[in-house]
């Protein structure tokens, strides 16, 4: 199993959850983060608003699927999230070596 | 060493700190998270309310540790988080290749 | 490629990213979140007040990285955010496998 990560802009959050939903995805956690990517120092646009600030509002969401899942999930993120514009995002994968589902103790990708 | 990671009902965070003391765990990471497993669309009960929203609010955990002390906790945070209903969460565990502590730069296991 | 996660002190999120800034880094995501290591029910010292509850604000941040930039990364954060007391944060490095920056879909280093 693996670990998808993706931070993107705050109002692609709806794209990307419609876009893993037609892929299955059954579960998905997101959480309030900032960031800045190369153009740090630069000015990013959040809200039609010009961000000269470093760190820019983002949201990270967290998605553990199957390893078969990843390459799909990866894709989907990364349209889903496009704007063609600095600063959409960044997508990263981390191995996972087990996955538990706390209500059932069920383990693996019975748990998913 | 290994990254543990779990997701759970926030009201039960107080026990599953005292499991994890109860087997000697000396540090840990929370953060206020939102989420969704499989029954996403239908209701998930949250402080005596019924939510039909989309992202329901966890608490993730984060928790560094010895190879060897990864099963116990898992088990640990699986039992203490446990309520039967639905929703109760879900707990992964990444590789971890290096850990330091910050004031002293020990390295390894005695960082931990 | 790795993900390092450092959790520091919040004061010291700027000597960080000044330090990070010297090694060339191009992106970094931060996120609020609380804890407590080794001296849990001990007090540490925030904002000039001491704190007897458990969980200590502290800032955490996540860099991907190229292999051969870990160890600077690490070094550099372990020094910019040292203090000399207790609570000054925990670093940890985890391996990853894949990277993509949304807006062009490039993948691997060419992602950084
Ligand atoms: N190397 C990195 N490590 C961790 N987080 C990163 C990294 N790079 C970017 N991020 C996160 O992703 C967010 C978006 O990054 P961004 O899309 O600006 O990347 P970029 O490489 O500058 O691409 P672009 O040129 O399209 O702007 C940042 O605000 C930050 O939160
Ligand atoms: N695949 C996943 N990836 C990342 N986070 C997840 C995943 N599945 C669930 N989560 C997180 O865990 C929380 C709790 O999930 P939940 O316990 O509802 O899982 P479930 O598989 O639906 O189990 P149950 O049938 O017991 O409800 C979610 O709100 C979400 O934050
Ligand atoms: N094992 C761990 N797993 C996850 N997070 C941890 C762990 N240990 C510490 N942390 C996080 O790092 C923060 C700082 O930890 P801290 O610097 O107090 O570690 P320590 O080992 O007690 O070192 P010191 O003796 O210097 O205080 C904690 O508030 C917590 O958020
Ligand atoms: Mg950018
Ligand atoms: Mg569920
Ligand atoms: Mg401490």
């Amino acid at each position: 199993m693996k670990l998808v990560t993706a931070v993107i802009k705050p109002f692609k959050v709806d794209d990307v959850k419609t876009a893993l939903e037609g892929l299955g995805v059954h579960g998905l956690t997101i959480s309030e983060v900032q960031g800045y990517g190369r153009q740090k120092g630069h000015t990013e646009v959040y809200r039609g608003a010009e961000y000269k600030v470093d760190f820019v509002p983002k949201i990270k969401i967290e998605v553990v699927v199957d390893d078969e899942a990843v390459d799909d999930l990866v894709s989907a993120i990364t349209t889903s999230a496009q704007t063609g514009k600095i600063g959409d995002g960044k997508v990263w994968v981390v191995p996972v070596e087990a996955v538990v589902r706390v209500r059932t103790g069920e383990r693996g990708s019975d748990a998913l």
